[in-house]
Parts: C-alpha cells; sequence; structure tokens
C-alpha cells in the first residue's frame, strides 16, 4: 500500500498494484443500470436492508455456486459480504481463538494473514509446489483449528491446487475436524484449461467456508462479495455481520444484481480474459527473454499474478531500490510469509494492469536489474 | 428484526422499526449526482480506494465536525467507515479485552452492545433521567476501559445529555484515563433548541472516537459513517479497517460527497426536520391523550425514538402480543439493558417511519393495550 502511494502518478510500471485494470470496467453499464435501479427502485435500494444480503442476489450466486460444483446449494447457504475481505475477516472472527493453529499455504494472501493475525493466530506453513499446497506436508498441520487455501490462481503464488489435491485436502480437514476456509477470488479468470471443483465441494465438512467475489469480474468498488456455508454458518455468521457493519451497501448489491441478471456477467469476463490472457503471455515472454536461466516461475493458468524466485543470495527489498531508480515497481515476496522464515529471494509481478508493450518494457528493466545484482 | 420481518407488508403501524423514512431519501438527487460521478469519474470509483476513505470526504467531514465543535481537525483525524456501526466495532475491537469494562448508559444501543459482547466486554451500566446519563452514578465506573455515551436524542431512549454533564463526563473520562466512544448518528436530526458540542470535543483524551453518519441525513443504503480520533487511532484503526473490508465503497463515497459538495445537505436536513418534527408533535400528543397518567416518557428533543415506561407491574412482552392482534408492532425495551437488571416495563416507539394519522391511530391501539392490561 505505501508503495503503491509512493509511485502514484509517478510514471511507473507497476508491476506491484493488486488492482485489475479499470479500462476494462464495465462502467456505462454499470452506470445504466444504477440509473435503472434508482428510477424503478430507489426508496429501497437506499433504505437499509437484511445482515445476510439482498435475497435475489443471494439466490443469483447460489445458482453460480450450484455451476460450480457445489450442489444444492440456495440462498440460505450464502450471506453477501463487503467484499471477499470481510468474508474472511468474518470467517476468522467466529472460528478463531488466540493461539489457534491455521494452516496456509506459504506463501499467502497478506490480508487473511493480517486478519488472521488480529485474532492472534499461530501459523501451520504447508509448503507449495507447482501444483499448489503439497498434501503430504500435511500432516505437520494436524492439530490446527482451520485449512484456509486459496486454489486458483493463488495470490501472490500464481499457483493452481491439482484436482486430485483438491479432493486429498477436503477429505483430510473433513476427517480431521478442521474448518476449511478456501478463497476463490480469482476463481473467473482462468485463461487455460477448464475450472476445477472447489475444495469445500467435495467432502462434507460442517465448518467449510467458501468465498468469493465480484470485485475482479464486475468492479471492486461496488464492495459486493459472498460467502457459501450451510445455513447454520450463514446465521451465525450473519449475526457476526450485523454488528459488523449492519448490510452490505443496499444499492450496489442491486445493481450487481442486475448486471448479472441481464446477462452481462459471462460476456464481460469473456472480455477481461481475452483483455488478461495475451497480457500473461507478453509477461512469460518477457520473463523467459530476460530472466531465463536465472530466475524460476511457474506460469499462472489465470488470475493476475507471477511469482518469481531468484537466485538464493539475492534480496529483492534491494533489488527493488535498483529498480525504483529505472521506475519499475514490484513487490518483493517476502511480506507474504506468514512467521519468522521469509525467504528474501522473491518477488511478486501483477501482470493486468499494465499494457503488452509496458509490461515487456519492465522486465527488461528487471532483467537488468537482476544480471547487475548477480554480475 | 425478526419482528419487522413478521410484520413486514401485513397493514401494520410500525413503531418497532430504527429505520427512517424512505418516503424522504433524495432519490432523483442521488440518481442525478451517480450519473455524474460515473460519467465524470468512472473508474476511479469503481476501483479498489484507500482504506481511510476517499479523501476530498474525509475532508468534507473534517469541516463538518469543525463546525460540531472540533477544533482543528482535518482529513487525518477521520477515517470514512461502512456505515457508523462500523465505527462503533472497529473501536471496540481495538479498545476491548475480554473481561473489560465498558461504562454505558442504560438503556443502550442494541447493535453496539452486541458488538462489545462479540468481544466479551463486562458492563457497569450508568443510568440516567431526562438530562440523560448520571455523572454523580459515575463512580461505580471506575476502572472500566471505555465509555460508551450516544448524546443526542439516544437510541433508544430518546435522551439528550445537558449542556454541563457533557464538560463533567469528558472531564472524567480523560482524567480517569477511560477511552471515550461517542455515537452521534442522530446528530442533525434535532427539532428543538441548539445543537449541543460533542463530549469528545470538550476535553483532550488521546483515545476520544467520535462517530457519525450519512444514514440518517442522506440514506442508509450507501453504508457511508465515520469517525473521528487523533490522527495516530485514525491510522490504526484504518489497519484494522483493512483487513475488515479493504475500504467502504468507493462509488457510494464520492455520491455523498457530491451530494455535500454541491449544497443539498443543508437543505435536506432541514426538510427531514420539517418533515419528522410534527410527527413528534402527533406522536406526544397522542401518548398524552392515550396514556397520560398511566405511563411516562421524555420528549426527545430529535432523533426518531420515544421511551416510554408503563407501571410497574407490566410486561411489555406480553402487551406486544395484544397490540400485534390489532396490527401495531413496537419494540420492549428490555432488549435494550446490557447485563441482567432489565425492566420489562418500558417500551421504544419510532415516531418518523408512520405518517400523523397513523401515529394517532396507533398509540390509540397502545392506549388500549395498556389500559386493558391494567384493569
Amino acid at each position: 500500500m505505501e508503495l503503491i502511494k509512493t509511485t502514484a502518478g509517478g510514471g511507473y510500471t507497476s508491476f506491484a498494484s493488486g488492482l485489475p485494470d479499470p479500462q476494462l470496467f464495465p462502467v456505462d453499464t454499470l452506470r445504466a443500470l444504477t440509473d435503472e435501479v434508482l428510477t424503478r427502485d430507489g426508496r429501497a435500494a437506499l433504505q437499509y436492508g437484511p445482515a445476510e444480503g439482498y435475497l435475489p442476489l443471494r439466490d443469483y450466486v447460489a445458482g453460480l455456486l450450484r455451476e460450480r460444483g457445489f450442489a444444492g446449494v440456495t440462498a440460505e447457504h450464502v450471506l453477501i459480504t463487503t467484499g471477499s475481505q470481510q468474508a474472511l475477516d468474518l470467517a476468522a472472527r467466529a472460528l478463531l481463538d488466540p493461539g489457534d493453529l491455521v494452516a496456509l499455504e506459504t506463501p499467502s494472501y497478506l490480508a487473511a494473514v493480517q486478519a488472521f493475525d488480529s485474532y492472534e493466530a499461530a501459523y501451520a506453513p504447508v509448503p507449495m509446489d507447482s501444483a499448489g499446497m503439497c498434501p503430504q506436508a500435511l500432516s505437520s498441520a494436524r492439530g490446527a483449528k482451520l485449512l484456509y487455501t486459496l486454489p486458483n490462481f493463488q495470490n501472490p503464488s500464481g499457483l493452481t491446487l491439482a484436482g486430485e489435491r483438491r479432493e486429498k485436502l477436503a477429505a483430510w480437514s473433513a476427517s480431521n475436524g478442521l474448518a476449511l476456509l478456501e478463497d476463490d477470488a480469482y476463481h473467473d479468470l482462468r485463461y487455460d484449461g477448464e475450472a476445477l471443483p472447489p475444495v469445500a465441494a467435495l467432502a462434507p465438512n460442517p465448518w467449510a467456508i467458501y468465498t468469493g467475489t465480484f470485485s475482479k469480474v464486475v468492479a471492486p468498488g461496488v464492495r459486493v462479495g459472498y460467502l457459501c456455508a450451510q445455513p447454520e454458518v450463514v446465521r451465525r455468521l450473519g449475526e457476526l455481520k450485523q454488528i459488523t457493519d449492519l448490510h452490505t451497501g443496499s444499492l450496489t448489491q442491486r445493481v450487481v444484481f442486475e448486471y448479472c441478471r441481464a446477462g452481462h456477467l459471462e460476456p464481460g469476463i469473456a472480455r477481461l480474459r481475452a483483455a488478461y490472457r495475451p497480457r500473461r503471455e507478453a509477461m512469460l515472454s518477457a520473463l523467459e527473454t530476460h530472466l531465463g536461466g536465472i530466475a524460476e516461475w511457474t506460469p499462472p493458468a489465470g488470475g493476475m499474478f507471477v511469482f518469481v524466485s531468484l537466485s538464493e543470495g539475492l534480496n529483492a527489498s534491494r533489488l527493488l531500490q535498483r529498480s525504483l531508480e529505472r521506475r519499475v515497481v514490484f513487490v518483493p515476496g517476502e511480506s507474504f510469509y506468514p512467521g519468522p522464515k521469509r525467504p528474501k529471494n522473491t518477488l511478486r509481478l501483477n501482470f493486468v494492469s499494465a499494457g503488452e508493450e509496458a509490461i515487456a518494457a519492465g522486465i527488461r528493466v528487471l532483467g537488468d536489474v537482476v544480471r547487475e545484482a548477480l554480475a
């Protein structure tokens, strides 16, 4: 965040942000729909609403989730949240007591870890390889209260949990009595292959909580996310949500619902994929050209990020200083590791917020910086 | 909430809700402004934004707060929140550890008490008389960590803290090292007399947190509230806010800002006062006619509620059953009392959500129900 503030508007090529490309927001469609909602249903759209969310939107989300593999879920399995960040925070608030152990991928999503930190969680970091979290390493996480996973195009690693590992993770957490918190914020931003089933849909677990968001496929500024869980859990989290912010915006929930209902969601996702896929190609090709042989990365099948590991001796934070001088920004990977073991030789690159030429030019600078450090 | 769901659309006269009258929402103005914001600034209005809030809105709120008596406050003293409920929850989350004692008015705002409950607070209830919280009763609250007060037209009691008591409360909490959480959600809905200074502005207290909202004076469905505190506290609460929901809606913050900037706020408040004042008169006059001599209440100088105390032996929850049969709904006061001592003979009446004739007819029914119970 500080990095983004410092470099805002300074002519930087930013690989640092976690932001989608605002040029792709469906501004005109959302403007027309907002006008329609306020014209037709303005008083309800501006009034207080139920803590669990706007019922037609809950119902619509339930339909989306059934398509993703959650058989039989209905509106009562869905809680609308103020972005999926709130879903993560509510789940953590309901589930974690000080000292409770959270099993999670290393590295992991920073703002989730910060939420767990705020409830004084401890961590059982589970290593990943190119197929995501390693099930054979889970034995070290026995005794954990909660398993947190971001299985699709993980932020920051870009890694995707392989299908058979999803089965294992689901079965393991259910049979060991762990709550499961699955963060699927990037679900629809898949550029290769078929969607894999959510972990939470693969084994009955009364404490499985699955979170998603409209931030990446409609727009983040509307702050509409959701979670899916058993109805009793939704009720409990709904009570917590009520004391947290009463409810998510009545107007923006309706606008998102109308966007979906009018059939804009699928073509919008197709447009995003068509725009982001070549940027990923540009990033991977530039990495190959400028960092091939001196760094490692796993090509992401979707999402917004690629995670690069440099030679052991290199320090990404120090490289960032050099890189900043040449107007190229990235985030050192160090901050994404919970606990004391934080490799210093990794960095996260956002490949969606710059255009293809800027990506190529920026990665060339990064290549130069790394080569100079190695020299 | 359950009560509101049960009686929705059933031809009830509702004195139960906590809702403002949606007929008074500035729907057309907000529609025009939303269109303008999305036309001019759509991409930023739909993008992620800073956790602390949209800077021009923070700046505007700082100006409002200076007018209320907070000398010298600037944008950095202001955090924009998802309704003032979130401000209360963030303050409680930052300040309270399990077992910490909260001094507060009895009765008090239910959703604040529920937030404190969620952090396992204990309570030092301070009684009120017609001039609000009684300072002479504060000695019993020594040792409390936090003083929570809703000084203007309190929900549920409708009481207003007298000017000289504000001085005392401010000085007492500062000199005894208590954090001060002042909830001023109803500030602008004053129907008689001049505004009194906020308690938090009357004595330097590093942990004074003042909360307000646009829910009552613009519309609740936009979910835009705020808090005012020392910049270090704002930074700390901003970090907490970030893990809670990243930030409040970028679009709705801009719409609220434009509403204020274009000069709609003052005339909007004048319109609300002009509409709500005669409803209060209708309520007070009907109470006098139908419950005079058999119940007690303090006429509220503003806000949305009047709180009625019946004879000691009467049970408001039982009266509610009779009243529901005749299609009149209210909230028994019992639920607004923290701790085990909960008088059963009180009830809260919302006087803004029904028209004057409906108020008169509804209170007549209530009078009949009470008289029958006394007979």
